[in-house]
């Protein structure tokens, strides 16, 4: 692997990068579509080449459960058995050991941004996870089986699975873990990197893709002392990129904090990729403080749900189940390029959707993919062109591709 | 619409026609892929297009409910709504008037070959139809309102959808109505298709598509003095092209006795459509009786259910669910060259639909379709070479594909 800073912006710490994988380049920033189990929700590998996607992540602790990482390697590694030659990541099922234990416990997501004050929301169910210093013990949500997570059986597993970029086994914190539990878990997930470290050395020839890469991952919550750490420490075990992950605290502007705090303490050279993370705004802040990659379900589900992106609504989304879309012939948005919007109406969305014909999930799916993939290049473009990277800027640049067409 | 016979087979009553409408050439004999709301369930008219589907059928009753025939109609009907340019047909509504009434209540389907014996079996519901000399009267599966299917209502709907060809309603009798009742019920049905055709002249101009054609379906269930005589005053009413539906009996043997008194009786020169059928030994065997076009919904429901076609597979299938497929690093047909065989595999697909994912069903679906262009593109081979029309020989037909790819 190979990352190159190609531009950096003139106004923020933003930069355009090309990033060489084993399996292709991607020019940075970029959005990681998200294939949880190998594929992304209602896409083939096709669609995805088609509206000009360039990275997938899939997920270790889904793909361990089923159909479990020798079934993949046997049949070439995540690229050879999904389809998509492209570069893959795979998380490394550190996000669930915070998802199905203390997430649920504390019944909060990445950020808590949602519940204003300071008590944490009430449980969503019981942990269905064990922590001790060796690893993780999960209850599988297939079959009820505990699986045990070490960070060494899960590089082992990402050697089977093969994406191009994995990750160590980390312990992701909840935003209502105090002070002295971000700080406990953060130390171990330091001790489960060098582990990790090692094993990812031990295992070379491992798995259908010898040049696969290991980055870190920075945790220490919303505690800017902590962060710093963090990423100090992960940055001097010499990782070729990082991702920075965990509690990203209560607001968005917490998250923009905890973001400053790591990128200033990582070296320039490398590349590095905010977990989880995926909405508009949320984005281009990112970018402006030095993120290069992003991965992040929510433009896959918003789909699914109805929640179509375009630059021409508040927010970026429409609702494509209102009834105001029944007779609407016009294509979601006038200026977009993706196989849906060249041939179909909000009409004909809007009753594939409300008739729950299957349809509907692949063309909206298409549709929010294209958006971010046009998104992150109107990032780009901007970047080299010394614009500034701001919403009603990169809402008219989106908008402005229109004519182009 | 023109219908033009180009070779009649020399061993059967089959023959390889040309059918032409308004949105295109069909060669027959041909599969009709079954679109009830205006979407083949999972694809796209892309999708359509890649794996050589010529024509779809749509369902007059399903779209009369959402989005309303008024919609489509000025979204450009149904070509212009779903995206799908290519030939379209329109079923009545009349096989609702059975699968919501007498379907219910005797609790069968088309065939009631699966219940030996001469009870009928338990039913599945209560009716959902009123039927009176005026047109049957529904109620809505969507909101429980009731709706009112006139003849002059059902052509009215289907001038406004548009499609290339369209159906009067009928009554489609059960297989455990007793003959009395299928005589009188045969007897309204061709009442009503005397009023179809009545309201289809004062409707000309209505809708999108001025060029549609009427066609008549023939009833009288399984008893065969019934059969001709309604074949006989159908074709007498001098509509272009013809529908065989209704109760086909208790087996498939009543099923292929139906197909020959109906077809001794139709004009030789004009298209005869099989409504609701499509197995592959059932096509066959009504090819070979000389009918022209089928629709079935099996193919794309067998898909979605894990089942696939296959020529190598005893009774065609192979059911992708099996354990046996989970390291099966084969496509699902070494001789297809649909997009699914031609870049996942077995291990894959059983991957996803054991994993519930979306991507699932559209591969699936994709697979199958293909199987029934290319079953009948060889249908139509062995018609103009004068091979025997047998299953053995066509499953040689279909594998020695393979060589060709």
């Amino acid at each position: 692997m190979e990352f190159q800073i190609e531009v950096r912006h003139s106004r923020s710490e933003a930069r355009v990068g090309r990033l060489r994988t084993p399996h292709g380049e991607i020019e940075t920033p970029a959005f990681v579509a998200v294939a949880t189990r190998a594929t992304v929700k209602a896409l083939s590998p096709a669609d995805l080449r088609a509206v000009g996607v360039q990275v997938l992540i899939g997920n270790t602790y889904h793909l361990y459960l089923r159909p479990g990482p020798e079934v993949v390697a046997e049949l070439g590694g995540l690229h050879g058995f999904s389809g998509w030659d492209g570069p893959w990541m795979t998380d490394s099922g550190g996000f669930q050991v915070f998802s199905l234990g203390a997430g649920k416990v504390h019944g909060v997501g990445k950020i808590a941004s949602i519940f204003p004050g300071d008590d944490p929301p009430r449980p969503t169910g019981p942990s269905l996870v064990q922590l001790t210093e060796e690893g993780a013990r999960f209850r599988s949500v297939v079959d009820g089986a505990w699986v045990f997570f070490s960070p060494e059986e899960v590089i082992r597993a990402q050697r089977l699975l093969g994406a191009d970029i994995i990750l160590p086994l980390d312990e992701c914190t909840s935003p209502f873990h105090d002070r002295a539990y971000t700080q406990a878990a953060m130390e171990r997930t330091h001790r489960w990197a060098e582990r990790a470290l090692q094993a990812f050395r031990e295992t070379r020839g491992l798995g259908p893709n010898p040049d696969q890469v290991l980055f870190g991952i920075v945790q220490g919550g919303a505690y800017q002392d902590l962060r710093r750490r963090s990423a100090r420490v992960i940055a001097q075990l010499g990782f070729p990129g990082f991702a920075i992950g965990g509690s990203l605290g209560r607001s968005k502007e917490d998250m923009l904090r905890v973001i400053e705090w790591t990128v200033a303490e990582l070296p320039e050279e490398k590349p590095r990729h905010l977990l989880g993370i995926g909405g508009v705004e949320d984005i281009l802040e990112a970018v402006r403080r030095g993120i290069d990659t992003f991965d992040c379900a929510a433009p896959t589900r918003m789909a699914r749900n109805g929640s179509l992106l375009t630059p021409s609504e508040e927010g970026f989304r429409l609702n494509i189940k209102n009834a105001r879309f029944r007779r609407d012939g016009r294509p979601i948005d006038e200026g977009c390029d993706c196989p849906t919007c060249r041939t179909h109406s909000r009409a004909f969305l809007h009753h594939l959707l409300r008739t729950g014909e299957l349809a509907y999930f692949r063309l909206a799916t298409l549709h929010n993919l294209r958006f971010m993939v046009r998104l992150l290049g109107a990032i780009r473009g901007a970047i080299v062109q010394g614009r500034p990277l701001a919403k009603e800027e990169l809402r008219e640049s989106l908008v402005a591709q229109e004519g182009r067409e």
